[in-house]
């Protein structure tokens, strides 16, 4: 395989571990849906800035990190629209009361400027680029995980779904945390390499290197495109022969079986 | 429909109160599994005795509500084995320094007598008639539901099972609440009526009620035998024509659909 | 004990299998919370109906149940903010492109005229008599339970609340699911009897049995008002007395101990 | 603060982002319980050995970074006892027919020689430095965290646990998992830096920067030990004074306040 971002963090000890090892992967199911995480007004700011100057007013942005990635994330989820699986749009929960995942992470509203509150206020909004459409579902977390504390794995089961194709951010935080909690549910989960970022370099290359070894496939997004193409002519093939339902795109699996029912 | 065995129970405002509302059924899916929950020693004690003779020696029995039921639950499981449909049994966590989910169990072994300190022991032994065979599926929990503190749901995720087919112990309790989640996990619920038991008359007949109205379909087992038949039939028949896959038995499907992916 | 509204309900044979046994209570705990479930239009209405008449408009209604426990909980709110105690409102999650929890829930808004619709768009506000005010916490549910999709669980254990004191409707469906989830999550759980209600009078009474029998107390309103106010004394008395800390209130405790840390 | 672990795989840029920033602490709570994750005969082999060399055998081994921290583990678990907190060790759970967390995790026992099937069988076997003892709990999981699919939450709750220290493996991997979900559910995680170890030293690292970042304190062994002593002589003194209960150990807290009902 190619260079992967990863490689440069990685010790001699620990390239030496991996040389004897075939890399496996999970591999695409038959029912996608795509999954966004965290992509609002928080982590970007309103404009493309370098990082140390964005977190001067946004102290959560991702910097250019994240502007650098959002033409690919556009283009993820139009592909996601146009081939038609289900798409989750998750966003923070706020306002309601409710303590928050870390004492770290209380807001200190008695001290903000107007203009600090204002963007506070902002700070959920899911930014236009990558809007939810009516047909899309949106979900608010109060935890790093897009699983814990709200339905998702009730809405993802009754669609039938098998695969989670992940893109948003931050790589190190609610990106891991809920591809953990997808492969932990026993979904099949892909982690689109150009649509994630985060804001620290080393975290950004360690947490995908820990995704792709333990929990799921980081790939391309043109792989992830070709395979959603793919897809939707699979399912275009068998509607016009009449065979009932979309399942079993096997030819299309570049991992290893589940064996489940199939 | 036919007389229901919870009618006796019902206030004539609550008979009103459905008298004009068409029952409405959830239906089976296409990929079922059979949940056996709670069937060990504690609630059937070592012989066939009227409740209030065994509950002197086995507190937890549900007396011969229990042993009425077996052959029953022996008949659905037997053939759930035949169809070869997934088969996961629930049984008690113990032993392990867990604190209990009510005070009002903790049990008070330090005044126990040896021979009810040996029923102890036995107590989530699964009964004999009903004992799991190796390619089943065997979890202990630690709380009513089957699904909390266990992994089920992703272990159902896997195997990609749109419905479960659910028998045991007790219908007011574990049963109940196994329900509940299932539903609340998006699975499509079926409960077998001669496969269900309770040590009270009352709280079988209401409990069966509300499951009903809310959260599956109470079938009686022949309706579940033809099912499976009929699925093990349609399965067979997609093998043979070369239809890769077992999905979308949809003249099966007795209730609603799913929109989902289908 | 004097009468309960479940004795009617019981069979002979219930009766006689509960005849000797001692009543058993959880007891209340230190630190209490208020849980407040699904209060909204949609079980009320606009105004006081009888069921059968109330229904017609109103397919969620519980007619004069609801109106009738309305004062009740409004005295139970009172005094739970007059001693300062958590206090968690539960309302329907709705309009985010969820899956239903049931097949037979899917509303059916292409059919409704304007009055209907504007009901529907109604049914998730919590009446105006027990509005949540700023301090309290709100969370919207998609499951019969109020622990299942939202973050309650982690919000109660970052406040250290050991008992939750419970209300709102229905007895038979989302305030017993949240009860069996609470005692589940180890809660000390009090379902306040005058407070609760239910569409069904058979499926009120024998809810309020099971919760007693199997997962918490079911308590009048007037000893949760007398718990609420010894407790507040005890907090005060123990703050003049410069004990810092609210903790351990032993002597208010009318139940088992929970052996804990205590 | 002096040089961390985790300082040599920053890049430039991640350390100029952090420059400006505070160190902020979640500190200890009052009531401390010890997690031990995963340390089975799996992840240390029969002996010590280099990485490279124990794969060989030991495919899921973790070489000398194991077996360095196995008596500061000692050191750790030997203080719980003497303090008397609640102790809850983890360890993996196998043999009931249950899908596996990743396709790519299923064992190939078909292909094992005798020697790697006994191996295989002894897997899950807690090393006999930390066996649990009577009063100490176990619980099996079947996915990374401590959390999914185990009753922890809910007998950490029945304990009225607000702290957790934890130690075991890998740090990249369940260790991280688990003090995600601890977070989550709101609890004060804290992660002992000596006790925990991974088989890739980049990986090792990172996870504890983002960990000490994000969701908890990483703190050393002797700071761990300090707390305790403190803890145990704070709760001699208040039971010499006749102060019942435990409770608010305000002084010992090195971090912020949870406002909770404290």
């Amino acid at each position: 395989m190619t260079e992967r971002v990863w490689d440069r963090f990685l010790t001699e000890q620990d390239k030496a571990s991996l040389a004897g090892k075939e890399p496996r992967r999970v591999g695409f199911g038959e029912r996608p849906a795509l999954l966004l995480i965290d992509l609002y007004r928080w982590v970007f700011g309103d404009k493309p800035e370098p990082l140390l100057e964005s977190i001067k007013n946004w102290p959560g942005s991702c910097g250019l990190a994240g502007w650098s990635a959002l033409p690919n994330i556009q283009t993820l989820l139009a592909k996601a629209r146009e081939v038609d699986i289900p798409i989750v749009h998750i966003t923070g929960l706020d306002g309601v009361g409710l303590e928050p995942w870390s004492v770290r992470r209380e807001s200190k509203r008695a001290n903000m400027n107007p203009e600090a509150l204002e963007r506070t206020r902002r700070k959920f909004d899911i930014v236009d680029e990558l809007k939810p459409i009516p047909g899309e579902t949106l979900l608010r977390k109060s935890s790093p995980s897009a699983f814990w504390g709200t339905p998702l794995v009730g809405h993802l089961n009754f669609l039938g779904v098998d695969t989670i194709i992940t893109c948003g951010e931050s790589t190190s935080g609610c990106v891991r945390a809920s591809v953990v909690d997808g492969c932990t549910n026993r979904f099949r989960m892909i982690v689109v390499e150009e649509c994630v970022f985060d804001r620290h370099e080393a975290c950004h290359a360690v947490n995908l290197f820990d995704m792709n070894q333990k929990y799921g496939d980081v790939l391309p997004l043109a792989e992830v495109v070709a395979y959603l193409d793919a897809w939707r002519a699979e399912k275009t093939r068998r509607g016009a022969a009449g065979t009932n339902g979309l399942d079993v795109i096997r030819d299309l699996a570049a991992g290893e079986e589940f064996k489940a029912y199939r």
